[in-house]
């Protein structure tokens, strides 16, 4: 696939890379000295020098005549030189920073390309987002290499979002130069069965020669597998047994082995790879999600690298799958993916195999990060005023809003509430008595059991769907989010109508973010203004305030881990049992909506 | 890159294959009982079905639910299972082949897809000859993906060639569907010293997001390689070292390991694998050149995957080097060169891996070949006049036309002639004395110096180069050819003046072709009517009539391995030292014209 996001395609500077490859023109920069971690052969080269001019790679090997008065040169005795690391599947939303936050924190830990699927902003913002977040993209030295969303809505029919993805719309994205291909597709019913629309957004990506990125999460790797494969899906990050993961493999479907903040795939999953020895050309390593504090404490994908060596895997083995590998996934490995004559000078210096730690990184040639700082200047970009203001909801929100009437006459009815199962993705339909207080159904506390509210917030709809949760184990206060998968609607939970108008007004104030409210204060808020989902600010601050929000649930009585992560998955329809979105529950294992009151 | 080489596109069938796999709709053929080998993990997997619908596999795995009234079953039991093998780098016009003829020989070995370049038929015919062979291709199942010849003519100035390729030409040719990249970029120098001939060519190709295939065989692999390779050049078949392939391979250059017909690199730079424990991935096995006695004796990469296991390469790595590798290098690996869901199903069965003997041979789902044998009707194509009556001479030929003059009043001069080294590409210049008779120079069978005439046969220019060549030990008769590198003009060598006419004129005559001559009889000749290079005969036939020809030339004293090969060299003015062309006589290490007599 032509590259558009290197500094000059190889046609315009390859005159000036051969003349540097022969002494003829001085190099923009030489490295000397490192032990070089050849991809392509998967070995450790050393004396060898890298020349590099017009930000790809000129020479590898004697640069000695590569030298002039102005060529930067750079020592890397006792280094291992990697080529960039490239993260094959991943959500920038995820991390809730800006495209621009995003690519400061991962640069230094060796990332120099992802391949960043939008899937939350589109869903908010539709395609006019996902421009946004490309534009931010090109203020930053990081290849954000995009591909559409391609499930929006999750659950067509059951849920409001802010846009609608059909085959046409993939079609005019795929004529853009920085989309490289289709995001996950979760569909995979809709590719199962055959439906039209999730076919054809796959087919309209293979027709522009780009390339599908998959989804399957069921445990079979039989007839369905083989049918989402055949219908030219790629790759698929979704394996969480070594079967699943070396299945893939052999059916010439790329695995991307997951290790994200709350997903920790890694370390049964490759298996596929220590058991069974196969070849690895097939495997990558991917984060998928990665919360700010992860980012700060642990890194990015040196971490998973580093998780992958306490796996068994051998370190030249794991950084093909962070390299080479993605890049031949992509069908870019002409450009990206190795420390080779014409490719991006995109580099990375480790201190050691074992450490993984990375104490340099260059892109197409320009050091761009010294010991986990970067080094260069991010232009700011100011998304536009719509993209800022994106708390869309028709009725003003007060206590009053949160009344829920009981059927009259009704002393006592049973409703169906949403069990959590903490830090799991599935929830489980449990039907719980209430009783009733002055004809209203009340969060119950001593129960665990917690109304909770949807807001359709895109389109003024005034939509509203309501519900109880079960689970989060609070005594007191009230919670609220924008994060709100994949819809991102306004979901407020809490103890008491009082707290839980302060905390949708909070997030309707700020323009979205995350609340934790407790007797008319805010305790904690993480405040979101990007289409309810980024914050412009810088990691580290971002991973404070996110902290202070952990401590805000805790303070409020609950001690689960991440709750927030929990909490968004709530109205997530695609996932089993019991699900709330702004048109009510629903039943996600027969796709159908369910009244709140159970009939005896 | 999109592939223009199958059934039908994916995204048409994909709905059936996704039926197919769940058993929803039977297939059309369902393989069971083999041993698959899987070129993705590099496994040998038994107990998998593979379902085929429209030509693509549907699945791997178990195909039972997928067997309706009228599939197709084929018991596989006993046999191994690979990918259809691809041949990343062979010259059609070698072989003397018609395209048909080429398929229908090499398809029972294997052989399902290849990447041609039509570069003799483009010194001739231009690109009108190449979409000739394109069009032929088509009547075909073999896969032809044609690469567009990048050198022709391959000296500029120094011979005249039916036509010129520069990158006007290359650009157009880069938006047909057919072809797929660049052919072997032979003119390093021009790459090195970047000159803009060579280099926009390259350039060409790259902005059309094709493949450059390389051609460099120096034995350098320092600032020269590196700069081959900067400059965009992906794949190269001319390592004759094993550490030139090393090079090669480690910085990101497809080595295409060679075992034509003539070259028998194998055995050397097989070691590249072997010795140095290599990832492999980057390693291809290709043919180059094969004659038809090579086809019908040995096979094709049945028999280079034979060379490959008695040199020590793995028989599962080796099967890797002729189907994943070789699609990953032209970036066609999501279509070709596994067995695994939505990829075409071309497949070989093999008797065992010991053997590599091929049973049975399917593409696009269809069973092709059987036990050595094409079960396909080809339809015919008939090349157009224009194309099979390529012999354009300006003057008739006669004996007088061979008369040599001597300078006037000289009883003895020395001449520049032309040594040849049996079965090698270099020549020798050396300085001959020849004694005058009549005023005239003549063939000297005492000192093996012979008279060596090229006549421009392109556009009637009646130019025509005057030599000596030294080395063919014939005592008489004469020989002639149309196949004379890279013009392909009209080649005579000769004993005598009267059978070096009646070996012109008889080529003259059938259109082209290779011819030698006794006493005024023709003792062998193999007619090459299209372009002067290919017969539509079957190979078994081009098979013996070229035996005939090998020993005519026995008859006539000469005991070269494959004389004709040698004397095709003669006007290959790109390599050393003294060629001749229509132009005169070419001093290839000075590029200059020489005169025939040397000044003393």
């Amino acid at each position: 696939m032509r590259n558009y996001f290197c500094k000059k395609p190889l046609w315009e500077v390859s005159r000036t890379l051969a003349g540097v490859a022969q002494g003829r023109i001085p190099a923009d920069t030489v490295i000397r000295g490192g032990k070089i971690i050849n991809v392509c052969t998967a070995e450790i080269l050393e004396g060898l020098d890298i020349a590099i001019a017009e930000g790809r790679i000129a020479l590898v090997g004697d640069a000695s005549a590569c030298i002039g008065e102005h060529t930067k040169v750079i020592d890397a005795a006792g280094r291992y030189i990697a080529p960039g690391f490239l993260d094959g599947h991943i959500h920038i939303e995820s991390s809730m920073l800006s495209v621009a936050e995003y690519a400061k924190a991962v640069i230094p830990h060796g990332t120099t390309g992802i391949y960043p699927d939008p899937h939350e902003i589109c869903n908010v913002l539709g395609m006019d987002g996902v421009k946004c977040m490309i534009e931010e993209s090109k203020h930053t030295p990081l290849k954000c290499m995009f591909v559409m969303p391609s499930c929006v809505p999750a659950v067509p029919g059951f849920e409001d979002t802010g846009s609608f993805i059909g085959p046409n719309e993939v079609a005019e994205a795929m004529k853009l130069n920085e989309i490289v291909g289709l995001g996950e597709m979760m569909n995979f019913p809709g590719i199962l069965y055959c439906g039209d629309h999730a076919q054809d957004i796959v087919g309209e990506t293979l027709k522009a020669d780009k390339i599908v990125t998959g989804h399957y999460s069921l445990p079979e790797t039989g007839a369905g597998l083989n049918a989402y494969i055949a219908s030219g899906i790629r790759c698929c990050h979704e394996s969480t047994r070594a079967e699943d993961a070396l299945e893939k493999m052999r059916r010439g479907m790329y695995a991307q082995l997951r290790e994200g903040s709350a997903w920790h795939d890694l370390q049964e999953v490759s298996r596929a790879i220590t058991e069974h020895k196969v070849d690895s050309r097939y495997a990558c390593l991917i984060s998928d999600d990665t919360h700010p504090h992860t980012l700060i404490a642990n890194g990015h994908l040196d971490h998973i690298l580093r998780r992958a060596l306490e796996f068994g895997i051998d370190p030249v083995t794991a950084i093909q799958m962070v390299t080479i590998n993605a890049a031949q996934c992509f069908q870019m490995d002409h450009d990206l993916g190795s420390i080779a004559p014409g490719k991006c000078a995109d580099i990375v210096f480790l201190e050691s195999l074992e450490s993984m730690n990375v104490t340099k990184v260059l892109i197409d040639g320009d050091v761009v990060a010294e010991n986990g700082q970067l080094t260069v200047e991010v232009k700011p970009y100011e998304y536009p005023e719509w993209a800022t203001s994106s708390m869309h909801i028709r009725d003003e929100i007060t206590a009053e809003t949160f009344r829920v009437e009981a059927p009259v006459g009704a002393a006592e009815v049973t409703v169906r509430a949403i069990e959590l199962i903490p830090a799991k993705v599935p929830d489980i339909e449990r039907h719980v008595k209430l009783r009733v207080k002055n004809g209203l159904l009340e969060s119950d506390v001593e129960q665990d059991v917690l109304k909770t509210f949807v807001f359709e917030r895109h389109h003024e709809t005034g939509k509203v769907g309501v519900g109880f949760t079960k689970g989060f184990g609070i005594s007191k206060g009230a919670m609220a989010s924008t994060v709100a998968h994949d819809a991102h609607n306004l979901l407020v939970v809490g103890t008491n109508d009082a707290d839980m108008a302060l905390a949708a007004n909070t997030l309707i104030e700020c323009g979205g973010g995350m609340v934790v409210v407790c007797d008319g204060e805010v305790l904690g808020c993480v405040p979101l203004p990007i289409a309810g989902l980024m914050n412009a600010k810088p990691v580290e601050e971002m991973s404070e305030i996110v902290s202070k929000l952990e401590q805000s649930w805790a303070d409020i009585g609950c001690n689960m881990p991440s709750p927030f992560m929990t909490m968004a998955l709530i109205p997530l329809a695609c996932l089993p049992e019991l699900r709330l979105t702004d048109r009510g529950l629903v039943d996600c294992t027969k796709f159908e909506f369910v009244p709140l009151i159970v009939e005896e």
